[in-house]
């Protein structure tokens, strides 16, 4: 990678800039220098905190704390304590918020909860066009439960609504799609869930930390999240699983691990799950990987969500203005809603050659991701990136577009992972 | 804790530690300054090396490296390529073995893998003696399968063997006691379960890294284990699973999350598992911590485990030679085997008031550790421990119990981490 285009930058742009009430987030991260990093949607950036954070992780609590680290470094509860700094991110008062496994894990977890708060039902409804392995994982779960089917929107209804009746245990839904970065209305769909009497679980993979996510007060049942992607935590940091606190004491899993017992430390040979969130746990957890996360919570937890959300918005919006004329001209579709209502904080542009636009992007020092078979995706973080970046990104977008430069045979060489 | 005791050594416990052909192993650990540390079972120190490597792995992987890292530091393929290493300390020819998860969600895997080998067969058989998690466990596997049982060596019946037969579905068990320290004759028991046609899953958290664990040699089926004990890869730090090669084309796990599909980036709408042992994977896994067991298996690879297990031996069969008078004279059992053959890498003595003497042992620089309701445990590692500090643990020991010195009040506190 190179440095980022040098265009030159607008006054207006550079205004927006000095102007931004969040402009001193910036300093908080890494970026590597000159790069216009367009994918903390797939992996946030370094918070500059986390390097005293491992050390201190690595050194004083394992190296030399070793086990007593479990009670002084607080190492034990850290799933809960961390838990509930992220539950405020995402509008979830304490208690309801656990770090714990990996996205897929929980979303295994939550669909076994939520068809045990609903037994006897027999569909789980979810979207064809989902990230996969929540269908992956969804279709693990219906294999274990004879008589359960699995409800595709986009497959067995043009409308997830349509597929939602007396009969619907469970309903997994991506609060914004991770291809188009269209965003759900999660107060309006949980309204119409309930109403069917059936339990809402929502995937904030593509929300959490850029939209003003309000589980509790949009009566969200369950959900699950990553905390790698605009929530900084690390490559493959653990994710979260949240239950309302009204579903906790009738809700049940059946990974029961020793972490999510009521006495862990008794060594009993029955199982007996913790009354509280700590039920949603089960082994034990990842603690260097888990330290990360403090530091990527507390780079943004000191502002309001809502002000990230705007920028967030501005941002895009901005972005779309910008390419706007070359999608037209060379037949490209924007895929994200343009009514911020309607919109996460990344812009897709529907191009199956997108993954050599990517890459003659990235000599540029512009960095976004390309999910196949035809998605170009750029994910925009309030927190790290200002308008200049946006800006830029947009002109050499449009550059690479007008003057064929993609078309270069190195652009097309794939690695292992797009 | 203040440095160990400081016993006089005898030339003979020195000659042992100047003859010793793995002495050098213990420079590349960091044990606290004056501490024996005994409760590697519990949580292994850091091997030195693990300073670079997360310095290496965030700042250049992570802040530096993005979103390429997936690539360029090989990422993705590192629960293989450090399952394939890992698999080599155990008797694992590699394509068998990967990293990810917790032992409790390995576990369920295992068993869940076992049963989709045996359909039709109606029980699991565990110890009720076993590490409490692989019970819990257990039991939600066994209420997401109507008709299947869990039997239980301790409970159902005196001896695991007895309850083997043509209805045995699987075997699940510990090769090494997490309380007694017994170690299983893992080649002798599995001819006793494929006799039933059973499959066989091994619990190794206790016995990987000490014991010369053979399992292609010895048949087994599937295994799961701790990479945070005697492995010295961090805490909480990523498990790993092992299966047979002949079995990998049959069985399946319902933990089907985009890691174990056959092709993750390919973002297909359907499950489609991967041929190999990646079918037993699931979501993203916690980087920082998987790059921290390179660290741990690096300060190991190059002796024979063969070794370490002679080492090992010689230390536990020291220890129990001289803490036997002290324990004869205030009635305390010795739990662990005396036989070499029968016996893992610690020893464990039988007493309810166990634990103000882990803390008074504590107070000295000895750390051990205990488990409720009734064992002291303490844990030897053939690598970054000589003879010498086996003898100053146990002369400690004997001082403690001696003395009386351990029913001070103040060590009778509990904390939540036991």
């Amino acid at each position: 990678m190179t440095k980022a285009h040098g265009a030159d930058i607008p006054a207006e742009i550079r205004n927006r800039d000095a102007m931004d009430p969040l402009g001193h987030l910036k300093a908080r991260f890494h970026v590597p220098d000159g790069l216009v990093y367009l994918a903390g949607n797939s992996l946030g950036p370094a918070p500059l905190a986390i390097f005293d954070e491992m050390e201190t992780a690595v050194r004083s609590e394992w190296a030399e704390g070793l086990i007593r680290s479990w009670n002084d470094a607080g190492w034990f509860s850290l799933v809960e304590t961390l838990g509930d700094r992220l539950g405020r991110l995402i509008g979830a008062a304490a208690g309801q918020t656990v770090i714990c496994d990996s996205v897929s894990i929980n979303v295994y977890k939550a669909l076994q909860a939520g068809l045990s708060l609903r037994p006897g039902r027999t569909t789980i409804v979810a979207e064809a066009g989902s990230f996969p392995t929540d269908l992956y994982v969804a279709e693990g779960v219906v294999a274990g439960h004879p008589g359960v089917r699995l409800l595709l929107e986009g497959v067995d209804a043009d409308r997830l609504e349509d597929l939602i009746d007396e009969k619907t245990a469970v309903v997994l839904v991506n609060h914004v799609d991770y291809k188009t970065g269209a965003l759900r209305d999660m107060a309006a769909l949980n309204r119409i869930i309930h109403a069917a009497g059936a339990i809402a679980v929502w995937d904030l993979c593509h929300s959490a930390g850029v939209v003003d996510v309000q589980l509790d007060a949009a009566g969200a049942d369950l959900a699950i999240g990553c905390t790698y992607k605009y929530l900084n935590c690390g490559p493959g940091s653990p994710a979260f699983i949240y239950a309302a606190s009204r579903h906790l004491d009738m809700l049940s899993q059946p990974l029961a691990g020793w972490w999510g017992h009521a006495a862990p430390f008794a060594f009993e040979r029955g199982y007996r799950a913790d009354g509280g969130i700590r039920k949603l746990l089960s082994g034990t957890q990842p603690i260097l990987s888990l330290r990360a996360i403090g530091a990527g919570l507390a780079a943004i937890e000191d502002v309001a969500m809502a002000d990230l959300r705007a920028k967030s918005l501005a941002m895009t919006g901005l972005f779309m203005e910008l390419v706007e004329q070359s999608c037209r001209t060379h037949g490209l579709e924007l895929m994200t809603p343009r009514d911020p209502r309607l919109r996460g904080s990344q812009v897709s542009i529907a191009f199956a050659d997108g993954y050599p636009v990517i890459q003659a992007l990235i000599e540029r020092g512009i960095v976004g991701d390309f999910r196949a078979p035809d998605t170009v995706r750029f994910g925009f973080s309030p927190s790290y990136m200002g308008f200049e970046e946006v800006y830029r990104a947009a002109m050499a977008f449009n550059e690479v577009m007008n003057s064929g430069s993609w078309r270069d045979e190195r652009f097309a060489r794939r690695s292992i992972v797009t």
